[in-house]
């Protein structure tokens, strides 16, 4: 149990229960199995296998109940849960059947198809949150944005602008993550399905058919190729993703500038209390935010190093990305909740450094520069 | 002077004659009077300033010599080239056209500008090159694709595949780089002009027709509004080219892979000699990919990081992508030209792992898995 | 649940149970407590507070029982379980005794305590799997060191040289890892207290007479002054295990390239299979050796970037190396117990790589390179 | 040229022209000739070569005038200097003494070797300023230490401590750091020789005696073996630069917030001008100090990554190095610089902070937290 568990204490401050659950290892198997049905399914359809097979192990796959220990184990020896889990389903059918499961696929195909079914499902979350989040800077704008407050340049005081020119800052980028999100959903979660080497579907049309019906069975995008070692599908998110705390990180910083005391452009409501000092309020949010933006900026490297994958699969550059990615899924969702927490926390009604904006050669109009 | 600088006896290996110049400190300083010359017109076009000081700051712009001496010890004072740059410019001009230099503007604007004139030019060295390097490839495709190699899954061997299979397996993801480079081309090249506090052209109207026109000038794209703490335009650029060097680290170790004496799919010819073994031949091209890979992988989080650009100007985080920033571009060109000479070197003709191949389970059909 | 956690199907793969239990939710709980305890022990020692207050302290935290509800939904807001969890302690006291709880300390004296107190439970761990593996390195060594193997340079067969030159270049960087750590066990793991704002002991010489007991009493290093913000402490443990993932990790990546099938200088026993090519024997601990020492890379930076902890306490750059730091105690388990394995597994009776050294150049004695 | 070349107009603001120089293309190669020269003296000693040859071949280092641009060419093909410059040297030599140089070395037994004893040289400057910048603090402790100033935890004014107090923190963690660097300096800096495979003097005892004198003569230290893949040597280094630019980081970002025009803790003289805002003084060293602290953070992840140096050599890794830590010399050296100059920019004679303690509960002795 780690700092984001639900469960540890720290789980409600840098976790995210949502986003956990679906990069469990339940949701994880689940989502393996959804793939071994749709699978069989798309295969009868194309007549690979026989109907009857199919439906049957589309039976077993909901009915399924791993045996977790086991699985566990044989995971440990073969650095991937899917040999384990095939052979547990296939034992949960006659035998006459058991040889049309997970025909010409292979591990591979059924991991990254089951990260991309949720990576999907975490990217509708994004998304709520997201339009939440904007809401909120709309309504925070709409009530405070033409009061004057101390534009800030390199740490120090440079002049009057509005509090709408400063949130206007943070939104419009989140506007344009919000965007490429929307991009995401329609072209970015991809089926993952080329057998052994990658092949599968490259030159027979009957298995590019079959890879094709089970994308829209499973409402992912068929790919152009397998993309067991062409790792960009999986970058790209991550880019999103830290390009979006990297975003939030600043918002928690101003806030965090906004808030001392000595400024006071923001009041921050239900801050933290200290055990020491009972009269501090902490800004405890916008540190989060800070702190969230240095963790996934610190991993995004890592999801581009495994970009070198070698030949037709790379068992570690593989493995480093399951250490890493769901990591930053859970830090990504946290974000987005603790920033429109923030913003429902932060009293902007009084941005009061404008006051203290010193006479002097500060409010003159520009000209000419040096 | 660095290893990446061209008179480095490792400039060739490891640097890049074209981008260095592109971001050499005289670019720089061109692009900034590039910028500065620009302004001037577009705000005389807009009736900012009057039509004679525009042409004369363009003439002066033209002609300036800058003292480096006297550019190098103020930018240490102060910072940022731009101060000192424009006092130089200034005294070039005579006292009633001086005023009219700069105006509006700020040091941010005409180095962000600078920057992006610069990466739109290196984008297109880079274009030039992947398009060399994806010829290559249909080259070496088209003489050799249908021979067989052995496929390697987690360092094993697996099956036999044809070379062409691995081969677009380089090719797609640089197929796609292609066109998202032609996407940046398009529209990921941006002109900053914000003026002091990011807030010049956000409400007044002819100072956003002054940006509108000084875009056009300068054939960059006109934003949404300034991005001086909003650094996604930066940070997108920089995926992209990590994202560039990491396919090709792929390739490179694929390469090296594939040119170990035990299996020889491949033969490079030029390779690297040794001081203690003359009959080794090195595969120096595959390394230096792989070197430059990890070289992009551990900087692109920096960049990241410095989306936390606090306030309306971060002096510490936008000093960071000048550290960063530079070198990924050059490491990037670096990258595709080795890239390019490696696929020339490389002799494919013989592919002989697969002569290899075991007899047993390998070339059985797949079926059922387990 | 996190692939880490030792219930998810990855946990025994990528887990390391000994170590979770340390960094777990409960453990840091008892070890706040533990510094509770002792720090009225300490006082009382001192005549700071009364020993009937201190006693009564001391079984309260024995006794004690967290609301974990409760616990973590505070902590969500404050940011630190500490105010919290002394809040539930005190309640559990009676009146005058509560005010003798936590004096003078603040919640960063209890959590980095807690963590300290717990680095040192791991270094144990560490150092008796570190000193399994040099055993297991010289019975290897012992029983096949002497046959020979191709040295490889530059992923090029260069000349024969012994297993043991081999194995000697995995043992030593260990055996000095191993003296480091023993070091770390001497003088690294440091008290923490410095009450609110790091001042605590550094002018009043009872304060230190109770930070000194207080160590004492924890078997814990009484640091030169309060480390709030200066992170070294914290920063040369994630060094420390860094540099032996990254030690590890070339272990692994030799192996990998020994056990390739064309090379088979080594065989691996208990190898992991394939769902789809069930004579493939994945050479997955080595793998996960490889994919470890590349996380703890990612991860280290971030430690670094900690130390930037700014004015007397960071609540950003301390979350952050809460996100980190447990992540790399368990990535460095787990690569321990990995390599452990590895070597159980490796079968090296039988280096063939040797047999097939080329005639030629090789074997000559080097005499003048150029 | 980039943003640190001393010719570059950020040269005096991210460069160091000292550092610059020792780790250039000439000094390298200079160093280089050291060892080449040294080692024919060591090996003449130890009857492995003539005396005269000894004498002829340091003669001809002493006098060497390398031909730059063959030199670049072949090592843009070898992938290393030492073949090309080896072949150059003997050129300069009678054919009968030829067979003499560079007898059982390998290229990174010379560029190894130029590192550490560059690194060498690099470490007294470091020292040097080191010492100058504890001065400085013990300066400015002496003289303002007694103030008050307020203490400041997560951002909010805490109680107030003194001057002193914080200063004390800056100074700890360099008064370690030059303990470490004093380490470093007796037993850091390594002798490389290990001849082609790294088995040089590893169980021959002349050639252990040739590496003891060599080492003498070098005034470096004899390691316990060669470290050809073992590269401990160098990461260490690599986190003392990463761990005192982090130190100095937070020197800096302490003074970006006790600078604040709302704060007014130290005043900057020679503060930085601003090309829009002439009234404006910003705090460019404060930033400088952060950026550099981030820049040293993100790369020397990629110095942990190196350690995965496969087999007998790794072209990869052993390049990726070369790429990264030259720079990371650099920043270091310019961070030291920078915070020498900082301090003397710094007026702390009237923390002014202090003056606006709130009353109400913050100076009340802390009994009992919470």
């Amino acid at each position: 149990m780690r700092s984001h568990d639900a469960r540890h204490h720290l789980g409600k401050l840098l976790g995210d229960d949502e986003i956990e659950r679906i990069v469990s290892s339940e949701a994880d198997i689940g989502a393996i199995l959804r793939f071994e049905a749709a699978l069989a399914t798309a295969q009868s359809i194309h007549a690979m296998i026989p109907v009857d097979a199919a439906l049957a192990i589309g039976k077993a796959c909901d009915e399924f109940d791993a045996d977790a220990t086991k699985l566990r184990d044989q995971t440990a020896i073969d650095g991937v849960v899917v040999p384990a889990l095939v052979a547990q389903l296939k034992s949960c059918l006659s035998q006459d059947i058991q040889r049309f499961v997970h025909v010409g696929a292979t591990s591979q195909d059924a991991i990254d198809t089951s990260l991309m079914l949720r990576l999907k499902q975490i990217a509708l979350v994004y998304g709520r949150r997201l339009d939440d989040l904007l809401s909120q800077l709309a309504i925070v704008c709409g009530d405070h944005g033409h009061k004057p407050v101390m534009a800030r340049t390199r740490m120090r005081d440079a002049k009057s602008i509005t509090l709408k020119d400063r949130l206007v800052g943070w939104q419009q980028p989140l506007q344009r993550l919000r965007q490429q999100l929307g991009s995401l959903q329609d072209t970015g979660f991809l089926l993952q399905l080329g057998g052994p080497v990658g092949t599968f579907g490259t030159s027979d049309k009957n298995e590019r058919n079959v890879a094709s019906t089970l994308a829209e069975l499973l409402h992912l995008c068929l790919p152009e190729r397998p993309w067991h070692t062409a790792r960009w599908p999986v970058v790209e998110i991550a880019n999103w993703m830290s390009t979006l705390t990297g975003c939030l990180g600043k918002l928690g910083q101003d806030v965090l500038i906004m808030s001392q005391d000595s400024i006071s452009d923001v009041r921050l409501e239900g801050a933290g209390s200290s055990s020491s000092m009972p009269h501090k309020q902490n800004p405890v949010k916008g540190e989060v935010l800070v702190a969230l933006a240095d963790y996934n900026a610190t991993l995004v490297g890592g999801m581009h190093r495994a970009l070198m994958a070698e030949n037709e699969r790379s068992g570690s550059m593989w493995t480093l990305e399951w250490l890493i990615l769901p990591e930053m899924t859970v830090a990504t969702g946290c974000s987005l909740r603790t920033a429109v927490e923030l913003l429902k926390d932060a009293d902007l009604s009084r941005p009061a450094s404008a006051v203290s904006v010193p006479s002097g050669g500060r409010e003159q109009p520009v000209s000419g520069g040096r």
